[in-house]
């Protein structure tokens, strides 16, 4: 049985469980409470002190990215994470998107509406903008990110997109995003939550 | 011959000359001038408008870390992306560190000191002394990152740790990670430059 250490409102955890559910891997889910990730024994598990960390037998990961990456190479080698060099780059550049542009363009005006973080309001606003422009343009010729099929550039972009319709995004101008959106929670053993609320397309 | 686009004094176009050095294989490294990298035909290549951007034969990538992931899996596979799926998720984690701790971290101070950047110098500096600490921490009792072995995750993480010298970072106390890095730039094919100022360890 696998282990996921994080919180229901996270959504590098929620990066993690979409991924669990597609693969139809059973998981117990634990929330770590009073600030105990940043004490041992959890630090053990990660010196950095966040969640996600999951633990699968012997292997231990921290980082969202990390866990799909490995999870990627154990249940879906060669389709999720690429098959040649260059599939395996072009993933690779929406991963850095995610980590760069996302992180801090939506999910960034998500953490202040939702969770009153201290960041730059108007910054994440231009970077948003930027990152709708440019995946609009990219998916309105394709079904998935790269490959035409779903792989990990899907499972670590989407997740934030669909979230920040709560950091106030308004998606409706972009179709071609909430096509793509709906048609990865339609996948089967996608884990719906709460905090996914993306329009019809 | 491979393409590089990329400035003299990038981190990120460092982090690529590196690899490329590494594999020894012969480059063409450009610089785009006068702003060209924001405009057409370059955002063609790279609709971010970032370098570095990598051109090898119809491999058209963005992205240092993307770029390391294609040069990895293309001339060095299962060596420096790992063989297993627990050795890609270890490494995984590393490119995920390079891209939000030590970017934010050592690599912002950097930024602030050699380009006048305009960000949280306090922030950088709690953050590099945390990356610092844990890195240290960590290869006190290893020769690589991760696996043994030169990775991915060592020429992710590296080049910033080794540039923030530049931005007022004292790494006399930290000897594992002087160490380390004078081991990579001791490889065979390592490309010096002006900027990698480490001392002796």
């Amino acid at each position: 049985m696998i282990t996921l250490y994080g919180f229901p409102r996270s959504g590098n955890t929620l990066k993690v469980r979409i991924a669990l559910g597609l693969l139809g891997l059973g998981v117990d889910e634990r929330t770590p409470a009073g600030g105990e990730h940043k004490r041992s024994p959890f630090i053990d598990l990660n010196p950095l002190g966040q969640v996600p960390v999951l633990v699968d037998g012997e292997i231990v990961l921290r980082d969202s990215q990390a866990i799909l990456a490995y999870l990627a190479a154990a249940y879906r080698p060669g389709v999720w994470d690429g098959q040649s060099p260059g599939e395996k780059g072009r993933i690779a550049q929406w991963l850095s998107f995610a980590a760069n542009e996302i992180h801090h363009g939506p999910n960034a005006l998500r953490k202040i509406v939702q969770f009153g973080a201290a960041l730059d309001r108007e910054a994440a606003i231009a970077l948003t903008n930027r990152v709708l422009t440019v995946m609009e343009a990219h998916l309105a010729s394709r079904t998935w990110l790269e490959c035409g099929r779903l792989t990990l550039a899907d499972l670590a972009c989407a997740p934030y997109l669909a979230l920040s319709v709560q950091g106030g995004v308004d998606l409706a101008p972009f179709p071609a995003i909430r096509t793509w959106l709906n048609q990865l929670s339609a996948q089967p053993g996608f884990p719906m939550h709460p905090d996914w609320q993306v329009m019809a397309s």
